[in-house]
């Protein structure tokens, strides 16, 4: 006999299990029980698709009367794609609902448990809420900061360096660490990027791990709308956004590239703040930046990013000519420098991975 | 009733208990055992005073005789500032010896086990021998490479930075970290620094902890000999050598600071392998590199380190002005890279102390 901890814990394998493939709907799963047996599971698979609640109390037919169902994040209380999971669990007559955290989106917010309680439903929020709110955490700071969760990502040498002064970086990084970042690839919604890394890697920035994987968005950053050949960024095999300045020529890159989206910004530059407003109103929940230096040093600046994901590898390359893995300025004073927390310091392969998280300013 | 790799454990407990304070000789451990009861302990407390089995047999008096005696590392063989060791271990009749690891010293290697034999003692070699070779790594690299044992140390940002473009670096890492940093001055025979960290920071490179500990001697790499006037690291609270060109002009430097050691290199440059083969010359068994980058590269380049301390403190800097942890000139090639391997990954307070060792040539 399970307790009511081990019932979500369920949900939230189910839920964890959808990560990257379910944006811009967060994931979730619910489990139905009654006396201690499981009657129904689900987890939702695709936006557009049936919620979580949907898949598991179809599963339970009609011995879902009387039955409690775990639910990792509030059931919906509005019409989206589809009707509201609240209605569906009151007509359904569930007795208890189990619900690991309040759905931030303004739509729900609360109001899935109102209803639910309206309606003579037992309902008990916050079992293993901390986990339940990070299996969405991307979700969650979408919500409430209202701009995409950032990550900053970057291979390099024990002392900092991700190239050599002729920009050289094939491969800093082993095997084992490549494939782990295909994996984050997968569960963002984005891969962001400087126009000069494209130009110096020419990479393809899609996922490509032998089990499958979901491709996130590329964007380029490219104020001048200079990118232009045979480069594999430019190519159909995942969709690709180019953010460019409003002063930048659009006519002829249209009529070669038709199948990129260009988005305009005001100004002849682009400003860190102004792309992610306009990425959180593209719906863009999420973007792994893998660099270069600039890129990292201009959101470092504007102390727009969320987490770092630095990957390092066990060698050393020296030279002040090299290319470091945040460039920019320096500030002055070292007590200027941006605090961040370690999250945490994994062996991959013979590599290390930094996951830090940025402290909020007080 | 102990195993003998318990008694062993014990002995190299009291072993480690002397890091740093021995040196030129090793730390040795040792204990007097007979039927299982504890008749002696002893360690090598300082060079010139009586070694470990001296304190161990002196404690267990008449009851040596027919006793077991666990030492760490080979009994000498030969008349240094005290006698032979082997030699009061077969007048005091002891039944058996267990030794952890053969000592590597050309003046012992072997002859001290001989001499036991010789004499009828039974002798096992090799209990707990990697730990018992750990112990002395320092020592075991001075005797075999005839090179001091280099630890680069630097203390930096995720991002590799030691300073800010303006050269501030107070500072980098927790309070934490630096106490660790006084604890590792303390285990070397020496501290080397370039003359520009001199002049940067005027550190004092002493070993201040609450607790004490040894000052190692601090080693200036100043091929000009041109640091002057009221610097720490110039004053007497620590034996102080500065390694210079045969060209600088000494005279009126010997005057002003005759505590201080000059030490003429042969050329107008300072060649870190000529360095270290006179640092080994002049019995400096381990050298503590604290920088800054120019003299890190400088080990890098020539490959004559074997291991590096990085203390990485939990926050972004930015910069390609920022001073990097290791300078100098980039190779054209990430190839080019100098491996190491992770030895141990720590947190320290908020900060990680990542050692690596070098990975031998092929």
């Amino acid at each position: 006999m399970k307790t009511k901890e081990e019932w979500m814990a369920l949900a939230l394998d189910l839920a964890e299990a959808t990560n990257g493939q379910t944006s811009p709907n967060p994931s979730v799963g619910a489990v139905v029980v009654k006396n201690g047996i499981l009657l129904g599971v689900g987890t939702h698979l695709h936006a557009g698709e049936a919620h979580a609640e949907v898949h598991a109390l179809e599963q339970a037919k009609e011995k879902a009367e009387g039955a409690d169902i775990y639910v990792t994040l509030e059931p919906c209380a509005h019409f989206g794609k589809t009707p509201p999971c609240a209605e569906l669990i009151i007509q359904r007559k569930l007795k208890k609902v189990y619900i690991g955290c309040v759905d931030p989106n303004p739509k729900v917010a609360g109001k899935g448990i109102q209803l639910l309680r309206d309606a003579g439903i037992e309902v008990e929020v916050g079992i293993l809420e901390e986990r339940a709110r990070n299996v969405n955490q991307k979700f969650f700071h979408y919500m409430s900061k209202k701009l995409p969760y950032v990550t900053l990502k970057a291979a390099m040498t024990l002392d900092g360096k991700t190239a050599t002064s002729t920009g050289d970086s094939k491969w800093i990084t082993s095997e084992e660490a490549r494939v782990d970042v295909h994996r984050e690839r997968h569960s963002h919604d984005a891969i962001l990027v400087g126009k000069n890394t494209v130009l110096l890697d020419n990479p393809s920035l899609t996922t490509r791990l032998p089990q499958g994987g979901k491709n996130p968005i590329r964007i380029i950053l490219d104020s001048k709308l200079s990118l232009t050949g045979e480069l594999n960024i430019l190519d159909k095999s995942a969709p690709t956004w180019i953010v460019t300045s409003e002063t930048s020529r659009v006519e002829a890159f249209r009529k070669n590239y038709p199948h990129i989206k260009v988005i305009h910004m005001p100004g002849d530059k682009l400003v860190i703040r102004d792309v992610l407003e306009r990425l959180y109103e593209e719906g863009v929940q999420s973007i792994y930046v893998e660099g270069g230096g600039t890129v990292h040093a201009s959101f470092l600046q504007a102390k727009l990013f969320d987490q770092c994901h630095w990957y390092i590898a066990p060698k050393l390359l020296g030279g002040v000519d090299a290319r470091s893995v945040v460039g920019g300025i320096s500030p002055q004073w070292m007590s200027e420098a941006t605090y961040v927390c370690i999250d945490s310091v994994e062996k991959i392969g013979p590599d290390i991975k930094i996951i830090a998280k940025r402290k909020e300013e007080a």
